[in-house]
C-alpha cells in the first residue's frame, strides 16, 4: 500500500493521552497551531462544529429573551479596575494596546478577556426605570487570555465563546436566570453534545473573580479528568454597584440592579472529543457532527455505482447533513479510515453487488456495527440510526462517567480510588478553604462543585478534617 | 400628549443630513457610543439586522464551496512586513500589543486590520499540491483600523466584516473567484438589502494595499455621497509569493498559487440606512428587517382584543417575524411613530371594530398606505405585501441612482453637475493618475470605479485633461 493509502495513525489513549489529543484535534484538521504562540487556528472541520453547537445555544437563548449585541474589543484599565476582585483576577493575563494610529495611547486598553465592565459601562448609561428591566444580553466573540501553557481549545490565549450579562431588579431575579441558564448549559450537553455533566455551585475559591456566586456543569473526559464546560454566575450587586446602574423601583425610589453572567466556549470541543473518542480518531453526536453520514461509493468506476451513489446522496441530503466522497485518489478502504478518524457518525457504503440488490450499506460509528438497507427505505433508516447513535452515546458517556466516580469518606479511600479509578470522587467536605487547599496539595485533585444532587455519599464528617461536614462535593483532577 | 407619548424627533435630512444619520442610528437603538474613543457598540436591533444580513451572505458564500475557519486576532509585526505594499497600507492605522501577561513582549503584535498575512502564513503551511486546490475559506470576524474621525457603522476604529481568502491553481481561477464573489455581493445587496449598486474595477490609486485588481460595488446615498459596500480584491500572485505559498502543479514542478481576498461589513447597515430612511426613520427592506410585521392592539383594555391580536400575531409568526406590542404604557399613536422610526415594514393594527368586521389593518412603511385585510387572508396577504415592499423599496432606490447620476463632458458640467444635482457623474477618463488627483482636489470627488457597464457616456477625451479617453468612470464624493 502506498503511503497515500494509509490514513495517519493516531497514538493510542492508553500509550499516552496527550499525544492521543494532539494527534486527534490537528489530524482531523479541526485544529492547527498559529505562528503566534499560544493561539490556535479553528479550521473548517472544528469550525463547522462550533458553528452547530453555537446554533442549538443561540436559539435555546433567544427563546428565554436573551438578544444578541456586539460590544468594543477593548477596554480601558481604568474599567477594569472598578470591582477590586475582578481585577486582581484578570489583571495578570490581559493584554495591553500600548500602540495605535502610530502613537502612544494616553491610557491602557486591553483586549477583553471578558465584558462585565465594557458591557456594565453601557447598561449603566441606559437604565433608566425599573420598566426597562431586565436586560438580557448575549454576545458571541472572541476573547483573550495570556496563558502560559496552552493546548488547542482547552486552554489557549484567544478562544471563541458567548457571554450573556443580565441585570434584574431583583437579587431573586438574578439567581434565577443563573439557574435558567445554567439548566440550559446542562441541557444542551447532554442532549447534543451526548455529554453528561455534574451540575452545582463552585467553592469560594473557584468563584469567578468578582461574582456572589458561581455555577458550573463538569464534564468528566476519558482519562479521569474533569473539564469545567460553562459556567453561571450570579454578581449580586457587585459589578452594579462599581458601575451604577441604577434605576428608579416601583417605589419611586433610586436602587441598584442585580446581574448575572454566563458563558461556554469553544472549550466544549475538547470536551466532545475527550469524552467520546477512541483510538480511531473523534467520535461526534449525530446532532452537532458537520457530516452526519458520508456516501462511499465501492467500486466507482463501474458503470451505474456513481449515479446509484450520487442519487442517494442527494436524496439524503435534503434532510440530514450527508455527503459523498468519490475522490478517485483514493481507496474506499481509506476513506473508511479518514471518515472514522473524523468521527462521521455513519458511513454508507454502496457497490455494483449493492446496487443489484437495490441496497446499501450502513456502518455505525459508535458500534461498528453493519445494517444493510433498501435504497428505498435509507432516508427514515438514517434518521432512525442517528437518533439510536445519539442515545447511545450518551449512555455510553453517562456509564463512563458513572463508573469513574467513587466515593470516599477519608483521604485514604480518597487517594486509592484516584489511583485505581481516575475520576471524580464524591466525598464529604467540612466547607473550609484549607481543606480544599490541602487536597489539592496532596492529591492533585480540586473541588469542581457541590453537585445540586447532594445524594450518595453516607456519614457527616470532612473527608479531610474529619469534622463536621454537610456538604458532598466533587473532586477530581481537571484540565 | 405627555411626554411618554411623543417618539423623541429626527432631524430632518434636508436641515442636518448628518445629524438626521447621527439621530437615526442611536434613537433607533442600532447603535451607541462606547466609552473607547471611535468603538461602537452594536445594540439589539442593529445586532439582529446584521444578523439577517450575515446569514444571507454565509449561505451564498457556502453554496459556492466556501468554509468557515477562525485566524488568530493578533498577527506579528514582521508577517505585516512581508508584504511591502500591504504594509504601507495598514501600519499607520493600526493598534498595537505590546504587553501581555504581564510583561513586555519581545515581538509587537497588531491587532488584525485585515487577515491576509496570517492566514497566508497557514496556507504556506498547508498547501502541498495542485490537488489541494482551491482553498475556500471565510471568516466573520471584528477588525480594527484607527481611524481618526468615526462614525457609526461607516468608519469606525472597529468593525464586523466577514472576510473570504482563497488560493487557485491559476492566475484566471483567481480571477474568475474575485468576480465570483463580487457579483454575490451585487446580487445580496440588490435583492436582499434593495440598495442598486455600480460594479465595477477600482482605479489603481483606490486598490487594495498589496492587490493585482481591487473590484467594488457602490451604492448611492439620500444625500448623494457613493458608499463603498464591498470590495473583492485579486491578490494576483503578490501574497503567494511573499508568503512562499507554493505547490506542486500537474507538472510536477513547484509553482506559486493565485490568491484572492473580498470582504463586506458592518458599513452595510449604514448604506441601508442612507439608502432607504426618510424624515420619520429607518425603512427596513422586508428580507433583512428584525421584524417585518409589527401587530398593534388598539383599545387594548376591550374584551377580546388582545386575545385576537395575540390569535393573530401566533399565527403570522409561524412565517414570518411578526411581534405584538402590548405594552400598556405607551398609546397606539405613541407606537405607530415609534416602529415608523425603527422601519418596520408593516404595521398591522386591529381593533374592536376590527375584530367585529373580522379584518385588521396593514400599514405599509414604504408608501404609507392602508389596507383592510380580512383576518383569514392575513397570513397570505402579508406574504405578496412584504414583497412588493421589497421590490418597491429596490425600484425607490434605483430610481433615485439614476435622477443623482449625471453625465459630464468636461469639467464645467462635471462641477455644474455636481453642485446641481449632487451623486455619480459618469465621464471619460483617460486612466492617469494625476487627472484622478486633481479632480479629487477642486470638487473632493474620488474615482468610485471603473463600471462593468461603459455605456452612456458619449465622446473620448478624458473629462479633466482633453486627452485620448477610452475608459468610463464613476466619481462621486464619498463616505
Amino acid at each position: 500500500m502506498s503511503k497515500d493509502n494509509q490514513v495517519e495513525a493516531i497514538t493510542s489513549m492508553e500509550d499516552d493521552f496527550a499525544q492521543w489529543y494532539t494527534d486527534v484535534v490537528t489530524k482531523t484538521e479541526l485544529v492547527d497551531y498559529s505562528p503566534v504562540k499560544g493561539f490556535m487556528v479553528i479550521r473548517a472541520y472544528g469550525y463547522a462544529l462550533w458553528e452547530n453547537i453555537q446554533a442549538i445555544f443561540d436559539k435555546e437563548f433567544k427563546k428565554t429573551g436573551v438578544k444578541n449585541c456586539y460590544f468594543p474589543l477593548l477596554i480601558p484599565e481604568s474599567f477594569l479596575n472598578k470591582e477590586k476582585e475582578h481585577v486582581e483576577g484578570f489583571s495578570p493575563e490581559v493584554a495591553w494596546v500600548t500602540e495605535a494610529g502610530g502613537k502612544t495611547l494616553e491610557e491602557r486598553l486591553c483586549i477583553r478577556p471578558t465584558s462585565e465592565t465594557i458591557i456594565c459601562s453601557m447598561y449603566s448609561k441606559w437604565l433608566k426605570s425599573y420598566r426597562d428591566l431586565p436586560f438580557l444580553y448575549n454576545q458571541w466573540c472572541s476573547v483573550v487570555r495570556w496563558e502560559k501553557t496552552t493546548r488547542p481549545f482547552l486552554r489557549t490565549a484567544e478562544f471563541l465563546w458567548q457571554e450573556g450579562h443580565t441585570v434584574h431588579e431583583t437579587f431573586e431575579e438574578a439567581q434565577a436566570k443563573t439557574l435558567e441558564m445554567l439548566e440550559i448549559y446542562r441541557r444542551v450537553c447532554e442532549e447534543n453534545l451526548a455529554m453528561p455533566v455534574v451540575v452545582g455551585e463552585k467553592s469560594e475559591k473557584e468563584r469567578f473573580a468578582g461574582a456572589h456566586a458561581t455555577y458550573s456543569i463538569e464534564a468528566l473526559m476519558h482519562d479521569g479528568q474533569a473539564l469545567q464546560s460553562g459556567t453561571s454566575h450570579n454578581l449580586g450587586d457587585h459589578f452594579t454597584k462599581a458601575f451604577d446602574i441604577k434605576f428608579l423601583g416601583r417605589d419611586n425610589k433610586e436602587q441598584y440592579g442585580y446581574s448575572t453572567s454566563w458563558g461556554v466556549s469553544t472549550r466544549l470541543i475538547g470536551g466532545i472529543i475527550m469524552v467520546h473518542g477512541d483510538n480511531k480518531g473523534l467520535k461526534l453526536p449525530p446532532r452537532i457532527a458537520p457530516t452526519q453520514a458520508i456516501i462511499i461509493p465501492i467500486s466507482q468506476h463501474k458503470e451505474g455505482v456513481i449515479d446509484a451513489a450520487g442519487k442517494l446522496t442527494e436524496e439524503l441530503a435534503k434532510k440530514y447533513r450527508a455527503e459523498m466522497d468519490a475522490n478517485e485518489n483514493y481507496s474506499p478502504g481509506w476513506k473508511f479510515n479518514q471518515y472514522e478518524m473524523k468521527g462521521v457518525p455513519v458511513r454508507i457504503e454502496i457497490g455494483p453487488k449493492d446496487i443489484e440488490k437495490g441496497q446499501c450499506v450502513f456502518v455505525r460509528r459508535d458500534t461498528g456495527e453493519k445494517l444493510f438497507v433498501p435504497l428505498d427505505q435509507a432516508t427514515d433508516k438514517l434518521g432512525e440510526v442517528l437518533e439510536d447513535i445519539q442515545q447511545n452515546m450518551y449512555r455510553m458517556a453517562k456509564d463512563m462517567l458513572v463508573k469513574k466516580t467513587s466515593v470516599a469518606h477519608n483521604m485514604d479511600e480518597f487517594k486509592k480510588a484516584l489511583e485505581e479509578n481516575p475520576g471524580y470522587i464524591k466525598a464529604k467536605w467540612c466547607g473550609c478553604r484549607e481543606c480544599e487547599d490541602k487536597i489539592k496539595e496532596e492529591t492533585g485533585a480540586t473541588l469542581r462543585n457541590i453537585p445540586f444532587d447532594q445524594s450518595g455519599v453516607d456519614g457527616d464528617t470532612c473527608v479531610y478534617c474529619g469534622g463536621k461536614a454537610d456538604k458532598v462535593a466533587y473532586f477530581a483532577r481537571a484540565y
